[in-house]
């Protein structure tokens, strides 16, 4: 396990994530967002706000934390030697971001090689910043700080149930997650890392999701963990590496999901 | 067509919104939020909060506008005799305020015989008002205040689409939706009235929904006519009564999905 100095991580994360904060607000809903495509098919919409805030937030890392390695969405792999990564999304919801929706965000993780310690989850528009781990479970919004905590359990029957895209990943996917959802009281979808948060604020049971990278889910990890509730895979399993997710308020109402979904093949 | 002080329907239009954003942000996230079934099958989720601030909107109306009928979602009629109905919804997306999204919205409208002469969408949590009508197209939020104006032409294949639910409204009508979503870049969903402001402050091009109630509509026609969109049904004719509605940035794109929609039976 890596020696490290629990202020200065959680100092660091708030850094990246006012860095973050300033770099995206500049172009938020600005008349001319620069929108170019990286994907050769489809459409992977990549803004210069994403590019801003990644290097913002890279350059605080340069300062700061020089010995960590850096895992993010839109550049290199930096190699470290502390043992720890900062796993970063700079905005976790690009589309939504485009479109001017409040429900994009940024996500900060820092990982050893067990996964993600700590986690922040920002929405720089709202001013909204909620983080998890190393004794944190905490949020601040407009109206004050608060901490986090995930709900009570409740059956799966009168639970509520997010997921960003319908069709949430392959056809086979997209069939487990309709029958989870038809157990369930309410599904909502299109709100990206938003939903996550919501779970930690004990304002949602479940997130389900599919096709997922490591720098989506990590922040998502360690936020609801430290508020009380469970993130894994399909199977029960880790789910810091990506792929398919199932975020829990808790273990009785993930228990349930997991039944529904774990049939799917890995 | 009724006679009326424009600078007092204004100024009445903002006190209602501010009595609703009072009523709603004292229940908004709280922990004990009263949720009742009104739908004898399946759910439809009506909350303290919205019978608290239609109250409480009514309560203004009857002070400084007696003379005017009032149209609310979850209230009886109030007939009126001034030749103008206050449309009221004082929680569009009951089931997003009741999972703790910031996308829910109030909406006011006032109309005379030919629909809606003034339109507000509040999202009180964020604190962003959109005005449009009786010479106003003005957004107020956290950053300040700015005119509203809907985005100029791009084709549809550039352009991006809204809808609350992705099955939209009948199999049939999911098919048109699906048809037109094909066609457009981007395709999102769950923001309820949230999308309508959007279209107003030009940054989606397209909403497209099935199944509305003529309080759900009002104040987005509003709004957005006012910042230079466009507002129909499926066939092109006024929505102001509801159902199958098309909410365009302008008359081009407006066109466009129309193409695509018209074809479903009304």
């Amino acid at each position: 396990m890596p020696h490290f100095d629990a202020e200065d991580l959680i100092a660091t994360a708030h850094a990246l994530a006012d860095a973050a904060r300033a770099a995206t607000l500049a172009h938020f809903r600005a008349a001319a967002l620069g929108v170019e495509n990286k994907a050769a098919a489809g459409f992977d919409p990549v803004t210069l706000a994403d590019r801003e805030a990644e290097a913002a937030m890279r350059a605080v890392l340069a300062a700061r934390r020089p010995d960590d390695a850096i895992l993010g969405e839109e550049l290199d792999h930096v190699a470290g030697r502390s043992g720890l990564t900062w796993v970063i999304d700079p905005i976790d919801g690009t589309r939504g971001f485009m479109c001017g929706t409040p429900t994009w965000g940024v996500l900060i993780a820092v990982s050893d090689e067990t996964g993600p310690i700590l986690g922040v989850i920002d929405q720089p528009y709202i001013g909204e910043r909620f983080v998890g781990g190393l004794g944190l479970a905490e949020f601040a919004g407009p109206a004050g700080t608060r901490p986090l905590a995930a709900r009570a359990p409740r059956p799966l029957a009168e639970a509520s149930l997010f997921t960003t895209f319908p069709e949430v990943g392959t056809p086979e996917e997209g069939r487990a997650f309709a029958a989870l959802a038809q157990r369930a009281r309410l599904t909502r979808y299109g709100m990206d890392c938003y939903a996550y948060a919501l779970v930690a604020l004990g304002q949602v049971d479940l997130v389900v999701e599919a096709g997922l990278n490591s720098y989506d889910i990590q922040a998502p990890i360690a936020v609801i963990e430290a508020a009380g509730g469970v993130v894994t895979d399909w199977q029960g399993r880790p789910a810091h590496g990506g792929g398919r997710v199932i975020a829990a308020a808790n273990r009785a109402v993930h228990a349930e999901a997991l039944e529904v979904l774990a049939g799917v093949e890995g």
